[in-house]
C-alpha cells in the first residue's frame, strides 16, 4: 500500500482553511487556521511531461514562461505557440495543474535543452543537474552601465513591504519584485517557492514583451539564491537586492558575471557584496 | 563567452570572510563580512555522475547516505560498499566536492531508481520529477503508537535554539534535529539547503545503524516542506515539528500518511495540523 495524497485542485486560491489544535501552555483548543495553498504544476511540452514544480497556484502562464526563458528554451514571447492550462474532463484530478506548451520550433530540440539545463539549487535536495560543470549558466556577464543612488534601495524596501502587506495572509510565502532604475515597482509576485516567484516576475515581463531588463532591479525576500542569480543573469538584470545575506556562491557568481548584489536590505541599511560601481554613495562621491 | 564562476573548495569550512560595502543612511564604509559557504557536491555512483546539490560543506557522507536512504537506493548502511570523497590530483578544482558511492548490489538498478525518484519541491524551481503522479513517495503510512506530552515541544524548541547558537555564525542556515520520544537531542545539522539538513540528520542515524526511527521526532527550522515530509515518511519518523506554518500540501500529506505535523512552534506554543492523537494535552486528558 502506498500513501495516496489527494492533490487538491484550486487554481487561483492562495489560502485554505484547516482545522488545527492550538496548544498554549498545555491547554489545547480546536481552531481554524489559514494554510498557504501548495500544489504541483506539471509542464507538458508537445503533450509530453517535462517537469513538475510545487507552486502557489495562480499566474501559471507567467511561471512557465519565466522558467522556459531562464532555461533559454524560449528567447521571448514570440517563440511560444500555445501556453494554456490542460482542459481535460471535469473529473480529472489534475485539472488546473497541468500546463500545455507548444513552441514554434522543433519540440525535440527544446526538450533536449531542458533536460540538459535542469537547475540545481541549495534550496532543493538533489535536483536534475548531474555534474558540477553543468550548474553554471552559459551566459555572458551583464554589461549594463546603470547606476542608482544608494537611497533608492530604502524605497524599494518600503515599496515591497507595502505591496506584500496587500497580498500576504498566511505568511511563509517568498516574494520577488522588479523595479526600474527610478525605483518604480513594475511587478510583484509571491509564491511558496523562492524560484517560482522570480520566474513569475520575469515571465510577466517576457509575456508583456517588456524585455530587455538590463536597467532593472530584481528584489527578493529572503536569500537571493544561486539559482535566482542565474535567472537574473539570463534575463540580463544587472542589480539583485535581497533581504537576507548571500552565500559565498552567490557572491562569487555575481562577481564573475559583473552583477551588483545587495544583501541584508533592512531598516534602511544594506550591504553591497559585489558590483558596487552601480551604487552611488556619498563616500564614492567624495572619493 | 560564458561566465566562469570559480567554485572554491573548502570542505568543512562553514564561513568565509568577504569585503563588503556597508551602506547606512547614504554613508558607505568598506568592511568585512562573514558569508555562509555554499558549494556544489557531485555524487558519483559507480564512477558515473548522478546528481549535484548546493550544500554547506561538511558531513558529506551523512548527506549522501541520507539522500540515498530517502530515495530508497539503500535500505541501510549495509548496502553501502564505498562512500568516500573523490581523491583526484591536488590541482583538481572539484577536490572535496565529489563523493564516490559504490553499492553492494547492481549499480544499474540503483541508477535507474534514482533517475525515477528525483524529488520535486516548492523550494527549488522545476526539479527532476516530470509528472504529478511521480512526486508521491511510494511508502505506506507510519504506524508508530508513540504519544508525547504537549510540554515536550517547548523543550525541543529550547534545545534546538541552544544547539543552533553554538553552530551558527552567519545566519541564514537551515537546521534540522532528531529527538527521541523523551525529548533527548540525538543529532542536529545545519545546512544552506533545507533538505540537506534533514538528509544529514537521517544519514547520520543510517550510518550509525540507529534505525528504525519510528519513535522519534524530527524538528526543522522554517517550513517543514513537502520534500522533508517525504523524507521523514520513508524514514518512518511519526512526528515532524517545524517553526513555521505548513502549506496545504504538507498537511494533506501528513494526514494521508498518518504523520503528526506540528507547526508554528515558537514562544512555547504550537499548532497541531495533523495526527493530534500523538500529542497528549490537558484538554485531551479531560475529554
Amino acid at each position: 500500500m502506498s500513501v495516496d495524497c489527494a492533490l487538491r485542485v484550486s487554481p487561483g486560491v492562495a489560502n485554505v482553511e484547516h482545522a488545527v489544535l492550538k496548544v498554549r501552555d498545555d491547554h489545547a483548543v480546536r481552531s481554524d487556521d489559514e494554510l498557504a495553498v501548495e500544489e504541483p504544476l506539471e509542464i507538458r511540452l508537445g503533450g509530453i511531461s517535462l517537469a513538475v514544480t510545487m507552486r502557489t497556484p495562480g499566474d501559471d502562464q507567467e511561471l512557465v514562461a519565466g522558467f522556459l526563458f531562464a532555461e533559454r528554451i524560449i528567447a521571448g514571447a514570440d517563440d511560444l505557440d500555445v501556453l494554456a492550462h490542460y482542459r481535460g474532463p471535469d473529473h480529472d484530478p489534475h485539472l488546473g495543474n497541468v500546463m500545455n506548451v507548444l513552441l514554434k520550433g522543433d519540440p525535440r530540440v527544446a526538450r533536449e535543452r531542458l533536460r540538459r539545463n535542469f537547475v540545481a539549487s541549495s534550496s532543493c535536495g538533489l535536483c536534475g543537474k548531474v555534474t558540477i560543470d553543468a550548474i553554471q549558466a552559459d551566459a555572458p556577464p551583464v554589461t549594463s552601465d546603470v547606476v542608482v543612488p544608494a537611497g533608492l534601495f530604502r524605497r524599494l524596501e518600503r515599496a515591497m513591504a507595502a505591496a506584500q502587506a496587500t497580498f500576504e495572509k498566511t505568511g511563509g510565502l517568498h516574494a520577488a519584485a522588479l523595479f526600474d532604475a527610478d525605483g518604480r515597482l513594475l511587478v510583484l509576485r509571491e509564491d511558496i517557492g523562492r524560484h517560482n516567484a522570480v520566474d513569475k516576475v520575469i515571465g510577466h515581463m517576457v509575456l508583456a514583451r517588456r524585455e530587455p531588463l538590463d536597467r532593472h532591479i530584481l528584489m527578493v525576500s529572503g536569500r537571493a539564491s544561486f539559482e535566482n542569480m542565474q535567472k537574473a543573469l539570463v534575463a540580463r538584470i544587472p542589480i539583485v537586492a535581497a533581504v537576507s545575506a548571500p552565500s559565498s556562491m552567490e557572491v562569487q557568481m555575481a562577481e564573475a558575471a559583473d552583477m551588483t548584489l545587495v544583501g541584508f536590505l533592512r531598516h534602511g541599511g544594506f550591504n553591497v557584496y559585489a558590483g558596487a560601481h552601480r551604487v552611488a554613495t556619498r563616500a564614492e562621491a567624495l572619493a
